[in-house]
């Protein structure tokens, strides 16, 4: 046995707990982990894969890419109103940087460990470049999960907290300006909306995140739903530091309407649940914004306060479009 | 939008399937995928990755590749006596091969079908080289997992099938010899031993897939178990077309010893069960060895049939060992 061996690796930097975490019989250590699913849930389970130079600037600290890792999953199970409860995780790595691995490791669990998610197995694999696939697993009482088919026609669309900062983020680091702050945790630590998700069963009638933008996303539910929208421009939230970095972009709602990472969701409810809908938000102290209701028409149609029509550039991110 | 979209390259290869599949409320089409596990089942998740140049040389076949990605989770789940049901693809590729992806979507299929799993859900991006990682899930009734700790004294120590042949394989094609018919299968095409983990539940005290060779996934069972074995070095089972060549080998037990990719079972089970075992075993007409017993002393001791013993060279297979 060499020093570096793979299960050394494994064990001394994601620990599988057998222990805690709600339903697991039996977390690392054996071939397979074993999960129980309690009676009168279903279980949602969501993949992603981030790559070193595709989802992530080289640059990017290991500990918020540890982070991030697991907040897109859990974004996912935000979507359908699922309750986070274990992830898997396989991890392909040029080679062992301890500190790399610790900072991986740290941004990760401290996420897992806020959202209450037992990391129940995984793979790791020496290979060229740092890929990571993260698989989360959620539970959702039988029947009740959030879909991104179920908008019908004069539903509200609404969108938690503000869109575009991420996409502002990265754009700023590309033309070479210096992120930090809280613009810079839009990017790197994304916060997945669990509790917005899970209050929005029975509310809602589809519900999806927004990683590709929101024009991309909302596209989703309207295809699912076999509906069209009108988005009301200048409702799109827009956070005061997007808004203090407008004069850096060549045109203000680009990259809030089709930039990636918002991990905000975008949901519909019938229009009589608004009053209900937006005291529960408030009380709760979270940011929703109504920017638009569904139509019977299919397309996305885009206008500004004046009445005017608004075409967009481009519709969200594509990771296989040609440039 | 363009042709070659991240979207249609996923319909088109991967159709998740909602409707057809045990359990499945929902397969692809939205953030997750909603799952249903049978009252009084345990959820039994592995997770695994296969790199291009690591885990099969560039020049194997697509298809082989889609098969083996499931198989050698499948794997995982027959050595916990748990039946496969769905499974979920991470697939990073560095373009679009449409017959590359033609290949490998019918590989994986032709075993996802054939053992009644559905792919669920995945992720599709892309990278510099081809990473494959596939979960696996499989349901096992509550409390009646295989598990490697079990293994008492006095237990006796089976091997499914032969040992080596993926090895010798591998062996044969970096000498630069051809290997068709048989052999390439046992390292392209492994048949997972699903039945026969079903069927060592309440039979086998413990029981794990031999992925890196039997003296390193026995080591594991030892290790978990708190115990020790004695190997018959002369029982371990070879096949036909290994013992065809040996003299091609420098040391007869090595590869399949310490060779990686067997994807056999390594099963013990309380003396007083051989023979219900092996009568279970003949009836299937699947191949089984007697290879060893547990003993109380730590540590793992080879013997051959003139009472000599036998020290092997390297223990199994590790993915981070240098070189």
């Amino acid at each position: 046995m060499v020093a570096d061996s793979e299960f050394d690796l494994i064990r001394e930097f994601f620990s599988f707990s057998s222990s805690s975490g709600e339903g697991v019989v039996l977390g690392g250590g054996d071939d397979c982990a074993l999960l129980e699913v309690s009676a009168g849930m279903e279980l949602a389970v969501s993949m992603d894969t981030l790559l070193e130079g595709v989802h992530f600037p080289d640059s990017t600290d290991a500990s918020d890419i540890g982070y991030k890792a697991l907040a897109v999953g859990l974004s996912d199970l935000a979507s359908m109103g699922a309750k986070p409860v274990w992830a898997t995780l396989a991890l392909t790595l040029p080679g062992i940087d301890r500190a790399w691995l610790r900072g991986f490791s740290e941004g990760f669990f401290s996420l897992a460990r806020e959202q209450g998610v037992a990391l129940v197995g995984g793979d790791t694999t020496r290979g060229p470049l740092t890929v990571i696939t993260v698989q989360v697993h959620g539970l959702v009482p039988q029947g009740r999960a959030l879909r991104r088919a179920g908008a019908r026609c004069g539903d509200l669309i609404y969108v938690t907290g503000s869109l575009g900062d991420a996409a502002l983020a990265l754009y700023l680091m590309q033309q070479g300006t210096s992120v930090a702050g809280w613009l810079q945790r839009r990017l790197n630590r994304p916060a997945a909306r669990v509790e917005q998700g899970a209050a929005l069963r029975g509310l809602a009638s589809a519900c999806i995140d927004i990683s590709d933008g929101v024009l991309a996303d909302l596209g989703h539910i309207l295809e699912a739903s076999g509906a069209g929208a009108r988005l009301e421009l200048e409702r799109i939230p827009l956070s005061e530091h997007y808004l203090a970095c407008e004069n850096a972009l060549r045109e203000r709602y680009q990259l809030a309407l089709a930039g990636g990472d918002d991990y905000e969701l975008c949901f519909t409810i019938p229009a009589e649940k608004k009053a209900q809908l937006e005291r529960l938000f408030t009380r709760q102290g979270w940011p929703c914004s109504c920017i638009g209701v569904i139509e019977s028409q299919p397309g996305l149609r885009c206008f500004l306060d004046d009445g005017s029509r608004y075409h967009p550039h481009s519709k969200g991110y594509d990771h296989f479009a040609q440039g």
